[in-house]
């Protein structure tokens, strides 16, 4: 997790903001409104699919099968399996599949989606998994931190979806996957290359997004 | 102007938000704060670069060489005229080039201009043109209503660029390079086609986040 | 299959070169030499790669949830299945997999994966299908015919691959698929619009590039 | 001229193909033959566009405001200025501009002209620049050296267009841009990074489909 946790320790601050907003910090310990949850879900729902075009985009940028492989894997269980859960998650919740999808993307989804295709299209792939990393570790690292908390709330299905063993392996498997693109494109001198600075500011972008993606929900 | 005629009356009232924003209004009547309009400029050189870089992603999606040249003669003035005018503007403001090249994308700046370049990519020639409209047309509504009010304003530059001869030929220019695209690939039935339809709504989208952008600097 | 018909008639000439190119006609009879089926299997390989690519791409330039699905599917079905299949049939060939990786890309081949990657960037959904055609459905008609002659021939695993129902059934999906994206994008109006014809044209430039592909192992 | 230097040193035989092809001498000595020479005319119309669309693109992924303005400044002089002298050339030779946009790409021309593209969509701005340098560079290298032979041929008008000081200054700019460009990206230790032979590769492989581009007219 060598690329992962050099951007977060860049964007220190910003990266606080993100994995200990309010939002975030009401799922734990659950004071956060019900219907400001199912207003996440909605918009959840609309990014990922963004989420899932995204990897796709990912898949056509890679360099090696490997690459490809791995990123491909994670369009298909975004497609195959995430997308019906979440649906069956939000018809539990009251929210029919034709509401999500004639639901109106908010801005800061619209923002943070966009940002990270746009990134994908014009930069290459290191620059597209620098934009994407914020969101995939990010759940990954408060997931973890609200299981261990153990508190009572009724988001605790959130909270054992992004602790899970599952996903925290997804997440040490992305952070792997990047590590490896940075090494066979930009080898042992990666992080003195400017390019080590772009990349980490890409992911400071798409972390500040993050923020305002969870404050949607207010 | 048919197709920018059509789509503007199929999205009214975000196009009279856009158009009629208090931030507009401010600049028309004069009581739009100094720090305000500094805001504004910061962000909308930021801006300009990104418009730049879709109206050169026009020229690469182009399907005839007059339509790449008339793209690409935007870009042109763009990036040679417009800029040095911009930069200018701020200078005489007491923003410095270094200060605007230094400044901070707003989230509502990344989601406008990530979402018509995104547009561009994923979409077709019509797709980034739907898209690019509404700030091309929009100003220059804008600029021909405040300059026919003609109130006492510290803004009167802004309103005359936009309000003048020049810039409301390049709307009419550009509206009607949005018909000609639309007839050469969609044909006669262009408006019944379920792809006026999705343009209509890509140029309300991108409507929705002009307002957005007006209130940065709030 | 309306759309692929219709696109096929109006280029029956290229078409029949295609579908009947000598290196075809040498693996229906078994006249086929051995090394120009090797020089085949080796760029196919190559080919693959991007043609799961331009999968990947379609995914992300897909409207609906459903077309998604539905590329994203086969890239999924290439990398994960054809893909180990093509190299244990190399494998089997004397063809290691490091020599396949190393193998330098043809420039029929170039100009055939990269035609078609670019109608994709430069071009929508439907342009992107367009230029896929040719590759999905001849394979499938090849196939069918060679398998219904039955001649004795070392190269009948390949004909039993594209003449195979799976085979057969992947096509008529991809061909449904095709229709449904051109109703719902350009409705009924499709056939008199410009976009058909450029459509139209798009499958046969594709088509003249499978020509050269064939040619390849001569 | 480091970057360029280094990677046509590295693909130093099929830089030799290409700059010293038949085609190439026969221009030079006067013995390529006049069917021959509009042959390559009527393509290098149609190679023309794309390469002004390529470097649109280049000015869509650039990352410096000086980066955009010097590509741009490429697409406004190939669009505004050289497509006509072109249509011009082409005119005196008998070949009108009607039938020039109705000529039907040669499978090298296609080659050649997506395999830059797709380079710059599914890579960054260097790899697009790469793929982009050895036709700027070569026709350079052509000139000059042909222009220094001072042989009687009827192609006396090419070779000086090439060989004027104002496009050997261009192919000065276009390496200084490159170099630049690499250094703000991968820094000091650019030459050792993977990255530099990736990108030689794509200078050799845009090379080989030069060499074929010539044998269009064969």
């Amino acid at each position: 997790m060598k690329a992962f946790t050099a951007w977060r320790d860049a964007n220190v601050q910003i990266w606080h903001d993100y994995t200990h907003h309010p939002f975030v910090e009401g799922l734990g310990n659950g004071t956060l409104r019900h219907e400001a949850f199912l207003k996440y879900l909605v918009q959840d729902y609309l990014f990922l699919i963004h989420f899932a075009r995204a990897w796709a985009l990912a898949t056509v940028k890679a360099d090696t099968l490997e690459e490809m492989q791995a990123a491909s894997a994670t369009v298909h269980a975004l497609l195959q399996d995430e997308m019906s859960l979440h649906v069956g998650l939000c018809a539990a919740a009251g929210i029919s599949e034709p509401e999500l999808r004639m639901a109106e993307e908010h801005p800061a989804n619209l923002a943070y989606t966009r940002y990270v295709l746009e990134a994908g299209y014009s930069g290459d792939f290191l620059d597209l998994l620098a934009a994407l990393a914020p969101c995939v570790m990010g759940y990954g690292e408060i997931g973890a931190r609200l299981l261990a908390n153990d508190d009572d709330t009724p988001y605790r299905d959130w909270i054992e979806t992004y602790g899970s063993a599952g996903y925290q392996k997804l997440c040490a498997d992305t952070a792997a996957l990047i590590d490896k693109a940075i090494e066979t494109r930009l080898g042992p001198c990666a992080e003195t290359s400017p390019r080590w600075q772009s990349l980490s500011r890409r992911f400071g972008t798409a972390t500040r997004l993050e923020v305002a993606f969870w404050s949607i929900a207010d």
